[in-house]
Parts: structure tokens; C-alpha cells; sequence
């Protein structure tokens, strides 16, 4: 699927900046972020909702099942707080949870504030869709990204998705040796 | 808030000193951590229940929703022995999860010892309380409070608890810039 | 129970190796290393299943309730990929959750490749029975029982299992001070 456009959606979730209130910081960082790391061609797909779980899950399938993204991001919702629900919606809409990308973005928010264990961020996979919370803080969101994201091109290879690949100088992604491309990938299945 | 006494829950579940065979050495160790670091006005509501998932049940959501606790804390119970519930209850009376916190207590008693990872100690909220399990053993309450409770206090004012203060010498309680009071908090919004 | 033999199943999950296309690697690394490590008498009960959630769950139960396995290792169907439903069968029959086990392995498994948090392997209960997942490949294997056996042999106590003993040059299992031998370990109780 080399010569196809990969879809990442990119979703804030955000009761002030749903109503105008507030300027959509978390949108435009997780972008900027692709923007100077994916080599390969993509495309965004932006949507901003209010911290309502039910209009987080819809967003999140629409992404998933008809805009086609291989890959959803979401910014903001993974707090202790009462309007805090992003997780919650990401849990139900994902058929298979991947502890690891929470447990690994605590730990790395970890060693710049005692809080980051308040985040309750988890990723999931979703058909063909891997679905990743991120926090809401545009530099924390960069930090996260950082963390996790050499082990994602692998994991949208599992998935069925788009071959994407990275700048090595902006972050390395990881592929076992027996999946250096897709196809030879698809040949040898899964395996981490 | 600053001028209202925050009520602290301390639950022990134990069946032997529920029966009086055994001296409860965990809700003692736990208040003694508490009286020497929180410098805000407080007060101590204590149980002792045995390890049945009813019984623990019934007493948190009595102190997060009768006798008002911002925080509770339990001892015992978090093992994989038949007996040891304690996480189950924790988890069906909390609306939400905070991960984060079994992780970074786990990840420091695997400092100590090795049998750290059979611990399955969680966090969670209901309403406007949060709720820890802590180790059974005196020494390891207090491992596991130093490593958390720094992110204590900020998560109490995001669920709309008191304003908790520390004495900056025994632990060091974090919030961020924007959150340096309980009213600006508010204003400001949820934001790890 | 010093005198009785602890029966241990190994459980490879595999599409292409149930059917044949592809030699069990997995199984026999699994068992190699207990061989290498366990000095108190034991045996093998093997098996091996295609990626069904249905196949899995069963032969889990069988070597648990029925093979009267202390612990039961999976290797095999851990990752994202749509036929990777290993966790999810071994949530089903467990009582309780390890969640420190799947930690402990990634966090080990990170040293080695950044796609480690692509793993969802999982750890549990299931009445007397331990089970531990791990990876497919046999290298990661042996890193994550290296990482988690210190705390199985006293984990199989805790829930009423046979007492194993380990070769201290090879993996230094750990029992509490109040725990030395299984009658002694009894007497005390449940305390982790």
C-alpha cells in the first residue's frame, strides 16, 4: 500500500474549545508532530468535541470505519475529573486494548511531573485503526509521541493498515528484521 | 475550602484482626504517615473490615459518600490469595480508574523485592473521592505513599476535594503553575 | 507438599504451527528453561492450539481445573493483530488479574525493542493455577521469565499450590522471611 495517502485523524476533545471558548492548542501540536516526523504521504483528519462520551465514541468510529484512518490521535479528556471520559470511550469503542502505550507515556510524563500518574491515557485497536490518547498539553503531547511512537508503523503493519515510515533524525521506528517491508511483513504474520 | 478539616478514610480489611486474633498494624502506620506530613487541617475516620468484596464494598462507599472523605486508603487485601479482594471492591464502588497509581507503587516495591509484581493495588475515584489500596506491611505503606502522594492534593482539587498542603520536607506535594490555589484551579480547569 | 510432583503446562498458540506448517518453537524454549531452572520435581503437560479465544480458554481450564496444573505459561497470540486473542482468553477464566506480571515483562522486553508495548500479555488466576502469558519468540521468552519467576514460586504458595524450588544460579526465587517453607508460609497467612 506503499503509494496510498495514510489517514490519521486527529481529534481534541475539549467542552471550552468545542464551544469557542478557548483556543484548540492539542489539535495543532499532535499535527506538527506528523508533520515533521512522517515521511511517507498522509493526509489529517481533524474533529474537535466536548468531553461527552457519547459524542467521543461516534467520532471515534466514524474516523475508524468510514474516513478509513489507520491511525486516531486524541488530545485532552484523560484526567481524574468528572468531564474527564476520553479513555472511557476509547475502551468502548476498541476491541483489544494495548496496556503498554499507557503504562509507557505515565512513565515518561513521569520524569517531568509527579502527576503524570493522574493520566489515565491507553491506546486500543479498533478494526484497522490503532486509537492512541494523548495528553492534553501541547509539550506533553510531543514527549508522549516521542515515547511511543516508534512501535506504531510496526503495529498498523500488524493491523492490516499503510506502510508508514519516518525520519530516522526525528524518530526511528521499529520493525523486526523479518518485517522490513509490508509485503514480506504480511508473508511472515504477526509477531510481537 | 482552605478553612474546612478534609476527612481522611482509613480502612484495614483483614479477617485476623477483624477477629481480634491479630493487632492491626496497617491503619496505625497509615495514619502515622499522614500526621507527619499533611500540614491542612484534617481528621481521621478509621475501619476495620474483614476480606469479604460486600463488606469492603459497603464501607468505602459509607466514607466517600456518607462520612464525606476526599481520600480513602486501605490496607491489605491486594495479594493473590482466594482471600484478597480488595482490588475487586475498590474497582466495582470507583466510576473511574487511575492505573497510573498501581503501576508507580508496584514499579517502586520492585526496588525492595521481587514479589512486588503479585500486588494488584489500584486507585480510583468516586465522586469526590479518591480511593488508594496500599500494601498490608507497615514498611511498604510508606514506600508507597512517599512515591504517590505527591500527586495527591492535585488530584483531590480536580474531583472538587479540600486544598491538602504537605510539609515540603517530609513529601513534596506538585501542582501545576496555573493551579497554585484552589480557586484559580477552578478556574483554570482539569489538566494533567 | 515437598514430596508431590507440580504439573506445569506449557501452551504454544499458534494458527500455522497447530496446523503443522511451522515446528513449535515456542513450547520447547518454554520448557527448557524450566528444565534449566527448577530443582524441585515437576512435569510437563503440553499443548498446542490454533489463535481461537474458544480453543484457548478450554485448554486453560482443562490444565487448570482438571491436569490440576500449580501454573500454566502460554506463548503465542499476545500482540495487536486481529487473530491475537491470548490476553483476552485468559481474563475469561481467571478469577483474578496479576497486572505487575504484564508490566514487569514489557518494561523488561523495552530494553530490548521499542515494539515491546505492542505486547498485552497478561497474568492470572484461575483457582489454584498461575497463568502467565508470554511472547512468541523464544529469545523474548527466556528475558521475561528471567524478569517474573522470582515472584512465581511464592505466588503458587499464596494460592495453595505445590512449593517450588529453583536453582539459585539460575533464578533466585523469593519468598518473604515469614515464608520459608510451605507450612510455616500457611500459618502466616496471605501477605504481599
Amino acid at each position: 500500500m506503499s503509494g496510498e495517502k495514510a489517514r490519521i485523524g486527529f481529534v481534541t476533545v475539549s467542552d471550552r474549545a468545542s464551544r469557542g471558548e478557548y483556543e484548540d492548542l492539542g489539535g495543532p501540536a499532535m499535527r506538527a508532530w506528523f508533520a515533521r516526523v512522517l515521511t511517507s504521504p498522509w493526509e489529517a483528519v481533524s474533529r474537535l468535541v466536548p468531553d461527552e462520551r457519547g459524542a467521543i465514541e461516534q467520532v471515534l468510529r466514524e474516523l475508524a470505519d468510514e474516513a478509513g484512518c489507520c491511525l486516531v490521535v486524541t488530545t485532552g479528556g484523560t484526567g481524574p475529573a468528572p468531564r474527564d471520559v476520553t479513555p472511557e470511550a476509547t475502551e468502548a469503542v476498541c476491541e483489544k486494548m494495548l496496556p503498554g502505550f499507557g503504562e509507557l507515556m505515565r512513565q515518561e510524563s513521569l520524569k517531568f511531573v509527579p502527576t503524570a500518574i493522574l493520566s489515565r491515557q491507553t491506546a486500543g485497536v479498533r478494526g484497522a485503526c490503532l486509537i492512541i490518547n494523548l495528553p492534553g498539553k501541547p509539550s506533553a503531547i510531543d514527549d508522549c509521541l516521542n515515547a511511543v511512537f516508534p512501535a506504531v508503523p510496526y503495529c498498523i503493519d500488524l493491523i492490516g493498515g499503510p506502510y508508514l515510515e519516518t525520519d530516522p533524525d526525528q524518530c526511528r521506528a521499529f520493525r523486526p528484521k523479518h518485517a522490513t517491508n509490508g509485503d514480506e511483513k504480511r508473508a511472515h504474520g504477526v509477531m510481537p
